[in-house]
This record gives C-alpha cells, sequence and structure tokens, in this order.
C-alpha cells in the first residue's frame, strides 16, 4: 500500500445519508473544511461517520444510501476495502424511527444486568440489519460531579455498578456482530465543575480506583473491540496523547487488541484547544504514538498533515503501520475483506432495492418486541423515592398534572436520543416514533386529567404558576412532572454542552414545585431529567416522588403505571440525589471527610442515598448465620440472609452488598458497592441467600500505586441502599498483603439457597 | 534523656493564660482528657499553646501568666528547658488588644510585599516583647475554590503572588525573632467543593505547579524555621502521614532544617477521621516517620501511646530522636538552653511584677505606629471594581448606608483576628480595640449619615428590606455595605468551618442589593468580605463596587476615605470575582478549556479577573522598544514599558507580567503571573521601565515529573490585570530544554529606568 492508501484507513469522515436515496453519502463540512470524497475514495476510507444518524432520512433509505456508498468505497479503491460503517447507539441506534430507549442512567437505575445485555443484542441486531458495524457505546465513565452535561449518557456514579452494566452492554451489542466501543478513555467525567471538556484534577489513585475499574471490568467482561479516548486531559496530559494510557496501560498491561479511535476531533483538540501540538501534523504525531488508531471524524490531522510527516521523515512511518494493522485486522474480523463480502447489508438481501416500498418494508427498528423491551427497562427503571402511601394511586376523582415535562413528547428522550439529537440540526422534523406524553399516558391509565404547564423547562417564566396552583387546588391529587430537556452546547438542560450550574431543578420549577406545595393538595412529583436534582421542600412535603431518568419512548406509560400501581416500581438510585443544590461535586464514594464532619458547615449529605429505591411490596431482611469472623487474605467471608415479601404483591428488592474498610494503609470511601442482586418475590414469598466474599475484593491502590489487599478488620454489609445497610458483618482478613492483578476476580457470588411460598 | 523526657519535648499542650495572674497556666480538656500538668512537667514539655489566645485575658495578665508558667516549667524538668511558646498571628499577634491587621487576602490585595513585611515585623515584635516565640502563620495555601471557609486566610489564587507576599511576612517576622510557621503542607485549599477538610483530588503536576511554589519560594526566600502539615490527604495520603513530602520533598529535596509540627489534632485525626491508623500509637508512628515533630496542641498520640509502642519495639526510637534533634536546635536557637535563660520577656524586663499597673503600662500592643501601618495596608487593599465617575464623593447632600456590614464593628475582622476568634468561646467579650463601624467612619467623613440594616448577614430576613429602600429612595447616593462575618465551625458565613455552598452573597443580601437597585438612586456597593462573591445586576448597574477582604480595625477609615477621595484606592483582585454564584470551582488559572468555550453552556469567566482594580488617576501605557524576540533558552527576554500618571492626583499603578505559552508539551494556563510591579506616580508623571524576564520562567513540570523549561513560542504580556494585557510580545526561545531546579531564580527584574515629571 502506498502512504497514501495507508493513511486513508486510519480516517473516517462525517457523512449525512441522502435524502435522495443517491450512491453517494454526501460529504459535510468539517471544520471549516470541505472534504473532497472524489479526491480521497482512490485511496479508499477507513471509517463512514453516523450515516444514519447526521440527517432525518428513513432507514430505507439510509441503508440505501450506505450500500451504495460502501460500493463505490469499494470500486474506487485500489484493494476494493469497504468502510467501517459506525453510528452512535447510546439509547438505541441512532437512526430515524429506531426504538428510543431508556437513557444509560436508566440502566444504572435497573441495577439489572441482563436486561440490558437483551437490549444492546437487539440495537446491534437492529444496526447490523442495515449495515452497520460499530456503534459508539457504552460511556463507562463514572460520575463525578452531577452538573456535567453528559451525567444522562452515564450508567452511574459506582465504578462497580457501572463495569456490571457496561459488561452487560458491550456482550449484548458484541454478540450481535458490533464493534462496541468503550467510551471516554478516561476521565471525562471528572472536569473541573462538571464543565464539559473542562480540565481533570485526579491523582493516580482516584484514576485507578474510581474512572478505571469499569473499563477494565468490560474489557475482561465484555470482549469490546474499540475504545474513544477522551477529550480531557488529566493533570495536564490529554487522553488522545497520553501513550502511558492508550498503550501502556490499556495494551501492554490490560493486552487489548482492538482499535482505538478518536473522539470527534479529539485529534485536531490537541491543537486547538490544550495546545500541546502547534501543527496539525504535530497533533498526529503525538495520537499516532499515544495509541490513537483511527481519526474521526475528519481528515484534519491524520490526512494530508500525517502524510507530509512521515515524508519529511517527522513521524516514524512505523506508527502508521501499527495503526494500520489493528485497522485491517478488524475489518478482517468484520469479514470486509472476505472475497464474497456485499455492500447488501442483512436486511436487504433479496430485496428489489429498485422498489422503495419493499426496501422500506424489509427494515422495522422499532419492532413489537424492541417496543416491549423498551417498556419493560422503563418500568425497572423507575424509583420511586418517597410514597406516604398515597401510591399506588388507584383511581382518584380528580388529577392534575402539572410541569414543563407533563405534556412534552422530548422529555423521555436523551441529548443521544435520534429525535433529540439529530433534532437540534434538523428542528421540527418528524420524530419516527411514538412518544406518548405523560399527560397522554396518564389519560390512558385514568381517565381524564387536568393540565397545567406552570413554567417551562429553563425560561424562568412564573406567570403561568398562577394557573397551576388553581388547576392542584381543584384536584384530588397534583402530578407535578418536572426536570430538563435534552440537547447539545447548550440548546437543553441536560446533554453533551449542557451542563449546569448547580443542582437546583433549571428555571423557575423549584418555585412551581413549592407553589403546589403550598396548596396542600397531596403532591406527586415526577422527574424526567438527565441528573440528579435537589428538591428542596418536596423531599419532606410530597406525597411521593418518582424519579426517572429520560425513560424513552415507553417510559410514561412505565411511569403511568407506577403511578397507578399496575407497575410495582423497583428501581434504585444509580446516582445520589443531593439535598442541597450547591456544594458539588459530591458522590456516595466519598470518604469520611468528604461527608458531614463538626469541622464544616456545609453537610453534603444526599436526601436519597445512592442505591435508594422503594416499592409496593414489603420485604423483612434478617439476617442468617455468617460464615467464619476469620478470614485468610487468600479466602472468602460468607454472609447469609433471610428476605420474605411481606406485602400483598410481587415485587423486586435489589439485595447491595457495600464494604466498609474502618482502617487502611490509604483512606477509604466510607462505602463502597462490591455487588448487588436483583430479586423478584411473589406476595408471602421467602428466600434464603448467601454471599460469598472473596477478601482481595477489598483491594484498592496502595502507596506505590500497587493494587493490593491488605490484613485487618473489614465491616461487609448487606443493604438497601448505601444509606441503609441492616445486616452487617466484621471479618478480620489475616494473613500478609498481596496484590491483585488485572485478571483477577472482581465479583461476590451470590447464591440462592432456598425459596419458600408461593 | 529518658524516653518520657524525649517525648515530652515533642509535645504542646494547650493552655489558657490564668485570668488570675497565676503562676500556672490551667490545662484545657482536651478532646475528652484533661491534661494534668503535675503529672507532665516533670518531664519537661515541648511546647506551649495559645498562651495569650485562648482567653480574653489583657496583654499583662497574658504575660506573667506566661512567665510563670515558663518558671514552673523550667524549674520542675530535670533539665529546666522551657516551652516554645506558640501563638496565632494571622491578621496580627492573636490576643485581647493588640492591633487587628487586614487579613492575608488584603495583604494579597495590596500587590505590595515591602509592606506585608513591615507589618510582620511589628506583629512578630509585639509578639517576642511579651514572650512569644514562634507564630503559626503564613498561611501559603493557594485558592483553588473560593467556596472554601479559610479563603480569607490565604493571600490569594497564585502561587506567585502568594510566594511574594508571604516570602515578605516571614522575613518580617524572622527578623523580629519569631519562628514563622508556613501552613498549610499542603493541598488543604483544593478540598473537594471547598469543604473544610474533605479530601484533595489532584495529581502530582497541579501540586508541583500550583500548591508547591509558594512553599518552595518561602522557604528559600523568608527563611521560615517551621512548617505545619495539612489536615487533608491528597489522593488518599493524608499529609501528616505522607513521609514523601514532609521529609522526601521538604527535607531531603530542599534542604529544610526547621520543626514540621502538626496542626492542631492532626496527628490523632490519622485515626479519627482518615482512618489510616487503628491506634493512636499508630498515628503516633505513622506521622513520626513521615517527618512530624511535634503534636500540638495535646499529648493524645506522642504522649504516653508513643511511649508504649516505643517500648515494644513498635516504633523505632531513632524516630524519636531525630525529632527530638530538631526540636532541641530550634530551642537553642532560640537562645532557650542557654544559661543565662530568663523567664522575663524583654516587655517586663525591669519592670516590678507585683506591680499590676506597672506590667500593664509596660506592654501596649496597639500602638500608634501599628495603628498607622494597618490603615496604611487597608487603603493600600481596597480593590475599586467599577465606578462609573461617582466616585469620589466629594460632599453629597444626603447619603444612606444600608445593609448588614454598614454597622457592625465585626465586619473588618477575620476569623483569626483575635476578637472574632476568640468571640466564639467568649461571646460578649470586650473587644480591646477600636473598632469603628462603617457607619460611624461614614459619618467622621461625611457628617450625617442615614442609616438601614436592610437585612442580617445570612438570617435571610427580608423584613427590613423594605425600611432600606426607603431610605435609598430619600438619600442622593445609596451605599450598600454587605459581606460576612467571620466565625468559626459555621457560626459565621467566613472562617474556619465556614464554608459556602455557593458564591452567592450569604442569606438575602443580593435580593436587598437588588432592591436598592431598583431605586434608580445611585448605590456604591461597598464588600466587608472574607471571600469573593457573585453579584448579580450590581456588576452593571451599581455606580460603583468598592471590595474589601476583611481590612482589620482601620478598615472602615481606610474605606470612609476612599469614597470620599481622601484615599486614592490601588488595591488590585488577589482572587477573580466571579460571574455565576455556581459553577466552582473556577480560578484564573486556567487552561484554555476551563474557560468559555463552544462545548458548555456554563462560562465561568471571572466578573472581575484576577489582579483588577480601578483609581482615582489615569494611567497611560506605552509599549517601548522590546529587546530581540529570538532569546536563548539560558537567557532573557527584555519588554519596556511608559507609564504615564494622566490624572490630577498621585495614584498606583501595578504593572503586572503575565506569560502565555501557547504550546507546550503539557497543557497550560491560559495566563500566569510572572511578576509584579507598584508604582507611584505623581499627576503627570512618566516613567519608563525594563522589565528582564529569564526563559526559565516559562518552567513547568514535564511528564515523568522534571521541572523544565521548554524551547519554543512564548508571549510575555504586560498589563493592568489578568483579563487587561495591552502589551504584549511574542519571543522565540531557543536551544534544547533544560531542567529548573529547586536553587533558581524565579523572579523577573523590573528597572525603572528614567522618571520624569513632577
Amino acid at each position: 500500500m502506498t502512504l497514501e492508501e495507508k493513511v486513508a484507513q486510519l480516517v473516517g469522515v462525517w457523512v449525512g445519508a441522502s435524502t435522495e436515496g443517491g450512491d453517494v453519502a454526501p460529504h459535510q463540512h468539517d471544520m471549516d473544511d470541505v472534504i473532497d470524497l472524489d479526491a480521497l475514495l482512490p485511496n479508499g476510507l477507513g471509517q463512514l461517520t453516523r450515516p444514519f444518524g447526521s440527517a432525518p432520512v428513513n432507514a430505507g433509505t439510509g441503508a440505501l444510501s450506505l450500500l451504495r456508498t460502501q460500493a463505490r468505497i469499494a470500486r474506487e479503491g485500489r484493494f476494493g476495502i469497504p468502510a467501517v460503517a459506525h453510528e452512535e447507539c447510546l439509547a438505541g441506534f441512532a437512526a430515524w424511527g429506531a426504538t428510543a430507549y431508556p437513557v444509560p442512567l436508566s440502566w444504572g437505575a435497573t441495577f439489572h444486568p441482563q436486561l440490558i445485555e437483551r437490549m444492546s443484542r437487539r440495537i446491534g441486531s437492529d444496526m447490523r440489519s442495515v449495515g452497520i458495524h460499530q456503534g459508539l457505546a457504552p460511556v463507562l465513565d463514572v460520575v463525578r460531579d452531577a452538573r456535567w452535561g453528559r451525567v444522562e449518557e452515564t450508567i452511574g456514579e459506582d465504578p462497580y455498578l457501572v463495569g456490571s452494566i457496561g459488561a452487560a452492554y458491550v456482550r449484548g451489542l458484541e454478540s450481535a456482530g458490533i464493534v462496541a466501543t468503550l467510551k471516554h478513555f478516561v476521565g471525562y467525567s471528572a472536569s473541573k465543575a462538571g464543565r464539559n471538556l473542562a480540565p481533570v484534577s485526579v491523582g493516580p489513585r482516584e484514576l485507578a480506583d474510581v474512572l478505571l475499574p469499569p473499563f477494565e471490568m468490560v474489557l475482561r467482561e465484555g470482549g469490546p473491540r474499540s475504545v474513544m479516548h477522551a477529550y480531557t486531559d488529566i493533570d495536564g496530559v490529554p487522553a488522545a496523547a497520553d501513550a502511558e494510557l492508550l498503550t501502556g496501560l490499556l495494551r501492554d498491561a490490560w493486552g487489548f487488541e482492538g482499535t482505538v479511535v478518536a473522539d470527534y476531533f479529539g485529534v485536531a483538540f490537541l491543537k486547538l484547544l490544550h495546545g500541546v501540538a502547534g501543527t496539525w501534523a504535530e497533533a498526529a504525531g503525538l495520537a499516532l504514538e499515544a495509541g490513537v488508531d483511527v481519526e474521526l471524524p475528519t481528515v484534519k490531522t491524520f490526512g494530508p498533515p500525517l502524510i507530509d510527516a512521515v515524508r519529511k521523515g517527522a513521524i516514524d512511518e512505523g506508527l502508521v503501520d501499527r495503526a494500520l494493522r489493528r485497522v485491517l485486522l478488524q475489518k478482517a474480523g468484520l469479514g470486509l475483506l472476505d472475497t464474497d463480502w456485499s455492500p447488501v447489508p442483512p436486511a436487504l438481501v433479496g430485496v428489489d432495492l429498485d422498489d422503495s416500498g419493499a426496501v422500506a418494508a424489509a427494515i422495522d427498528l422499532d419492532s413489537a418486541d424492541n417496543r416491549e423491551l423498551a417498556g419493560l427497562i422503563a418500568e425497572q427503571s423507575v424509583v420511586l423515592l418517597t410514597n406516604n402511601g398515597i401510591l399506588p394511586l388507584g383511581r382518584p376523582s380528580r388529577i392534575a398534572a402539572i410541569g414543563p415535562t407533563s405534556n412534552d413528547p422530548f422529555a423521555v428522550l436523551g441529548c443521544y436520543s435520534f429525535p433529540a439529537h439529530v433534532g437540534v440540526q434538523h428542528p421540527g422534523v418528524a420524530v419516527g416514533i411514538e412518544l406518548p406524553t405523560l399527560l397522554e399516558s396518564l389519560s390512558a391509565e385514568f381517565g381524564a386529567v387536568d393540565y397545567a404547564l406552570g413554567t417551562t423547562i429553563d425560561g424562568g417564566e412564573t406567570a403561568s404558576i398562577e394557573a397551576a396552583v388553581t388547576a392542584a387546588r381543584t384536584a384530588d391529587v397534583a402530578i407535578v412532572a418536572l426536570g430538563d430537556r435534552a440537547g447539545l452546547f447548550g440548546r437543553g438542560t441536560s446533554g453533551e454542552g449542557c451542563d449546569a450550574e448547580s443542582l437546583a431543578l433549571p428555571g423557575s420549577q423549584q418555585q412551581l414545585l413549592d407553589a403546589v406545595l403550598a396548596t396542600g393538595t397531596p403532591t406527586i412529583v415526577v422527574l424526567l431529567a438527565g441528573r440528579p436534582y435537589a428538591l428542596g421542600r418536596a423531599v419532606t412535603e410530597a406525597a411521593a416522588i418518582v424519579q426517572t431518568f429520560f425513560p424513552g419512548q415507553e417510559g410514561t406509560r412505565a411511569i403511568a403505571g407506577v403511578l397507578s400501581g399496575r407497575v410495582n416500581p423497583g428501581g434504585r438510585l444509580p446516582v445520589s440525589v443531593p439535598a442541597l443544590p450547591g456544594a458539588q461535586p459530591s458522590t456516595y464514594l466519598a470518604a469520611h471527610l468528604a461527608g458531614p464532619t463538626e469541622v464544616s458547615n456545609i453537610d453534603p449529605s444526599a436526601a436519597f442515598p445512592f442505591g435508594h429505591g422503594l416499592g409496593y411490596a414489603a420485604f423483612e431482611w434478617e439476617a442468617l448465620e455468617h460464615g467464619p469472623s476469620t478470614v485468610p487474605i487468600d479466602s472468602s467471608a460468607t454472609l447469609a440472609l433471610r428476605l420474605r415479601n411481606t406485602g400483598d404483591r410481587a415485587g423486586t428488592e435489589v439485595v447491595q452488598l457495600y464494604l466498609h474498610d474502618p482502617v487502611a494503609s490509604i483512606v477509604r470511601p466510607a462505602q463502597r458497592l462490591l455487588g448487588f442482586l436483583r430479586l423478584e418475590l411473589a406476595a408471602g414469598q421467602e428466600v434464603d441467600i448467601s454471599v460469598d466474599v472473596p477478601a482481595e475484593l477489598a483491594n484498592f491502590t496502595a502507596r506505590g500505586g500497587v493494587r493490593i489487599v491488605e490484613p485487618g478488620e473489614l465491616v461487609l454489609g448487606l443493604g438497601r441502599s448505601s444509606g441503609d445497610i441492616p445486616i452487617t458483618q466484621r471479618i478480620d482478613v489475616v494473613g500478609p498483603a498481596r496484590t491483585v492483578g488485572f485478571d483477577r476476580l472482581l465479583h461476590p457470588t451470590f447464591t440462592e439457597l432456598v425459596r419458600r411460598g408461593s
């Protein structure tokens, strides 16, 4: 291959599906440059960026456009190598008409990896059917500051939860043949004050013990074939230029053999934003040397600047070859180098491509099965925060639905849900899927419902609050629906670039809420949001609080079902809900000193802690006889628990295993999640559970940077949340300290010993 | 010495001066233990903690009590070694009746090291006169989150400013014979969310380039004899247990030979708060091994637990000996081991100690010279943020003074100013110094002034706002005085343990301010505060804004003088004044990505940037011919500047030298202060300045942890603030990269070439 041909395999180009169903994916402007496909394609092309997601074309048109573009790429290049086509798939395949599943923070709320694996297998299957090879998900960033706009894209604030759910997502996507892409490697969520792309101040231990573990866990347990670097710099070193991270850790220590792709424009940002490169060629050289294999979605730096620099000897051609080998191996694995490769995707095999009706009929990205699964996940992710007994509602005579997310079809969507995402570029576009508003779902569930807007999401209007108060006064129950509108780069209150100054509800929503509470009408707060918010007096004064995180297209039906009792909520908080709007950052994963102390007047305790969630069943927790309290350091402790559903209906309990390490050589968090088990119990049913906890799960990064487990006292706890741990067992770990490597088991083992009752 | 005698030299005991002038300093309860001096003293005693500061006794009584206690210690111990008596001296000697100087944030605002050196020499001299040996100042923590309650105790958010002023303070104190104590080593100011003692998330580079430089600079240039460890942990390792920090860096690399003392109870906190020690003995062992020499103000861990552990062989007696050697060397240096040592302090030599009148007359801690200097510093630290021309006021017919700091004598005091500090334990105590309120000083300056409280500082009351609005309406000018009341552990809005949730003005002060602005009466905002606050619409709508940081006992007179024009303000902001109350942390010392970007809707730009401040003179800045633009890496660039006072009165300009490093191997702050020159120019006067800037001032910590200076382009700027840099010079640094060691020059050289005019 010529140098030009090699480098062409290392770039992606951002395209849009032709709205005319043409044979070319029309190029976009790229950072002020116009990409000339005619000039590019004779050398080949590594990746096609977002062939479905950039414009609101229907799936058939998109598939045809991609097919024809792939045929052209294969035809015009000397080796006939098609491009890897990648798409976003954070909350479902980001294409017109594809099912909009709940966003990742809702996945976290399910505490149900198997369910998420089912979802991602469906997503992957839909993507694969229309010719996509790679999906840019999951986000494994651990929430460190909930003001960050991309919190909705994360799975939560606990590394174990993120890793467990993330691994399940990857298994599902990869089992459908789609290359999963772990992002953002690493540190993005810890940007200063939650401002998107702001620098990250963390030390190597926090990195190793909080931010890296989900990546480590998912690499080992999910088998992803790609990793995307983070935009941010940690302590002054941008991830895209960090060879210790992208090569030393990821490949040499962890053995990753897939591709490392750039976050969009991330290589160019080394010059534009980070200032660690003076030219595009320097940016390319830094990234390539660090271990970035593919520049996305542009040829800004890996294009002509890289070629020139290699020609001049400024960049070693061996680095190009190293990346090329990884890209071609991946293409080979995808079958793109097979002699019988065809540009026709599975869904269109045997379909008359000139018959647009047949093409359209061949593709259904929002099948009934998809929708059922989206509904199930939505139901399982609803977190009931408080309930004074008002729920389930049954059939109250008069309901008022109030608030800015009560009649907004977009209130269930995240920033990366296709209609919300593409809507920024194409406002007013048809949505392509059914998005019932909460008001519609409440009406379907309860019959006639009064409605008052109250205030918009972030406009700060207060003029309509009075009408809302009137509606509340005349109702038996006020349902106040608050939260976010997801958007991009400031055009929303949650989502990429939509960071928050504090965790106060946006706009005048708290004022609306307070006014409704003041009426004395029993008030149920429903949150459709991308992040947790402080709720002020509602924490104690609301009759009930129902927290959801952009629950997707079936979300409002799930909420209505929870309110009526048709659905028994079983979600648990994947992030703390704060008591104070300020005083951030603060997550549950904090040392004693980060919590309430006598030495600060600021108490960062959560209003509702990580892991919290109620339901309509009632569970009794009873400690059974635990294993020995002295545990060799290479062995396990055993805890035992009897759970009894004493309620009158089936319900879900999430048994959460926490570790408190009272004395260690390094300051430790007060509580840390080690594992969890989600259980469904019928009314009256009882189950005995044993939990085997290897002592090495108490590992942390010691002085000197080695991950170890130390002898000494540990307190293991089984609880309903990080703030409610009724069963604890002190154990004494004995034996010399041991190192704990990448290959080690990181899970406890939950065993259902016996289940009794109906 | 017996082991008990050795260990006794390594502890301090918190005492209070006897109010009866007795010969014993009565012990205090110490973390639930009662300290028994009768049992302790036969073994000796290392330190006496706060003999003047714990109780409101007059200085004569305190001096006598200390004298008699020292005599007893010398008498009862086998070797007759007196204790080192230490006191707080953060904003003046923390004793009853001593001058309350402006707090350190005001020192920063002066940009005037020489003035601060004069102050600390006076403070030291006063302390020395009554028998004190060591002062627990200065605080060299660099502000990283202005919500932290102790921001008032710091010198500002720039390491160079902190280091310059800090070194001057230390020179003054040490030249008076007092041991200066650098604190808090290191990282305390970066505690999470600004919560006191919360863990610190910073990487080694941020530590090396932002938090450590002031310590390094002051050790080299100030000659302090003591360092106090920080309470906090960095990335999981508490400073008190960090041998790499307290021994590896401080002693081995930097060559420090003095004593390392514990922050109060900091060794015990290793067990109580950090959880890195299981017993008091383990805490003692960790601290001693790390390099803490003296436990303060308690015998909790270095007392019996340490002795037992050494006896049992759990702790090496050599560690005790190492600390003992340092303590005794310091005592020898202080003359405490001299055979002719006398417990009688300088002020009482030759005074009849039985004559309380003579004793009282011999001691004056608030001399006219002190007060004059306190007034000068207060005047020089007033920062005029905006002025629409209303100032100086001249003699308006009717002035209304409004707001919670307008008639509060304590509004000029910091948490460590004696009356505010001791007032927490002894409310209602006589202050011992004159503290005119702003209202009193305004009346003295302008004649009759109307007054309305408006609201209390943090009570949230709004009932009195209407009366304030009425007062504003009927006045020609409204002076709205807002800010903080300093206190301890939550009993205040600024000070130790008085952290803020956000940078909104406490309580209902913004509401009061907005209401007064809405009257249309020209409004001058005066801030008497411990931290910067967002000011909302006042930023653009106030006629003028005058920012002070607890300006001490002469502070309100200085403010009144600025308002009348008697004083020409010349202070500059040592911290940014934020535009938003949330979105913290954010300081000026931020990389491009931490500033306004297209990728976040949150713009953290300051309302008033670091270094900003106006005056009543007018200065023209004119670039003269700079030196060559190509600069060898071991050489210097030269910039030249002509400054002309075109106003009609004398005034102050602070020429600030900034560095912008467009491309470096590590992400760099957009601007960084390299030096400054404070100049007084008479009306019509003109001065030519040259600035010699060694290229190595552009150093930073590179990958691999070594501090280097790199070749390449730099942009040097001379400006009025970090946001207003009218003169820039691009230079090209040539030659191979060089390492920059601890011993290297860290200052530019400003030279006044010629001064013309009256």
